[in-house]
């Protein structure tokens, strides 16, 4: 593969996907080929696993059927959508991906990190990012993040969600102690400004 | 698990299908609990993720996309209809499994039949089947018994149509030689009357 494939991790109220933007424009100015992406990515195939994810009446969905699904929409989009722009030579950021699985719900829903990175292996069938930036943001930090935004009372947040969030913290923590040279880690508790800066200079680096 | 879980597999026009059902309700009569079932089996979720796979407009499906969807839908009849049934002591016979996906989607599409076993494993968690009967007839006879029941014209089978369906036939050769003590081999080239007699003694060995 020719172009660089870059995925932009890390918890809730990180700000990844509002930075995500803000460094892929910056690089269309200084003339690069990029595409931002998200799954499933606008692919129908995918959308249509992603609904059947998300039906709300699908109240009995197992979680390893999730993961599965999961993976399947993952593999749909790297296949329409990831793989010919990299072809292509361009520079792809894709706000989440495997690491994301792996995190939520191979060690937060407790499936098991090696066994989701399994099946995810079959889905990616090889195309690992090149890099992968992790925002890091304290849990807490980042829901409150996300409370300011929706106006919402901080109190809202109970124990349970705070406790989920750390463990998908704790995973990210995991994951960039075992893939150091993939994974890079930006400190996301900084003005949008210095995120951005940031992770605009990580990027560069990489391409 | 307390009951007796079995599958029936083999290529098209074996009859197991109609074994099955034969073969079902001779256990009932005997006063047996019997569950006769085939993925999606009428689980909602299992049937959505079946009609994402089927939908025609879907030209763009991945393979390995299709073998996680497959994956996905098989989980979800798993755990909704086979396990609770096993967990209430009753036999459960399925019109395919976990080798169907082996043999058509591991070897016949050529995703490889170790890296479908991978996901699958995942997906069934332990829950293999007690028993599987594997209906042996040549491809060439299968298809000939396709054909004679919706009155076709046998040469409207191509070369291509055969071939496939030569593959499939090698991959339970190879899954019967690779897992004799829980796949065993019926005859299926003789009258159904005689194909149902030995699948039930063979049933009736393993409850």
């Amino acid at each position: 593969m020719e172009g660089t494939f870059i995925t932009f991790e890390g918890g809730e109220g990180a700000g990844k996907s509002t930075v995500l933007q803000a460094v892929g424009q910056r690089l269309l100015k200084e003339g690069h080929d990029v595409v931002m992406t998200r799954e499933p990515g606008g692919i129908d195939i995918a959308e249509k696993i992603r609904q059947v994810i998300l039906d709300p009446t699908h109240t009995s969905m197992d979680g390893r059927t999730e993961a599965l699904l999961y993976a399947a929409a993952r593999r749909q989009h790297l296949v329409e959508k990831v793989i010919p722009a990299l072809e292509e030579g361009k520079i792809v950021l894709c706000d989440r991906f495997l690491d994301s699985s792996l995190a939520y719900q191979g060690h937060a829903r407790g499936l098991g990190m090696e066994e989701v990175l399994r099946i995810n292996e079959f889905a990616i069938e090889g195309y690992m990012p090149h890099l992968t930036l992790f925002f890091d943001i304290s849990p807490e930090r980042g829901l409150e993040r996300i409370d300011q935004n929706k106006g919402r009372e901080q109190n809202r947040l109970d124990l349970e969600h705070i406790k989920f969030h750390h463990t998908v913290y704790e995973a990210y923590q995991w994951l960039l102690h075992k893939f150091p040279d993939r994974i890079q880690s930006i400190d996301a508790d900084h003005s949008v400004e210095i995120v951005i800066e940031d992770a605009f200079q990580k990027v560069s680096s990489a391409i």
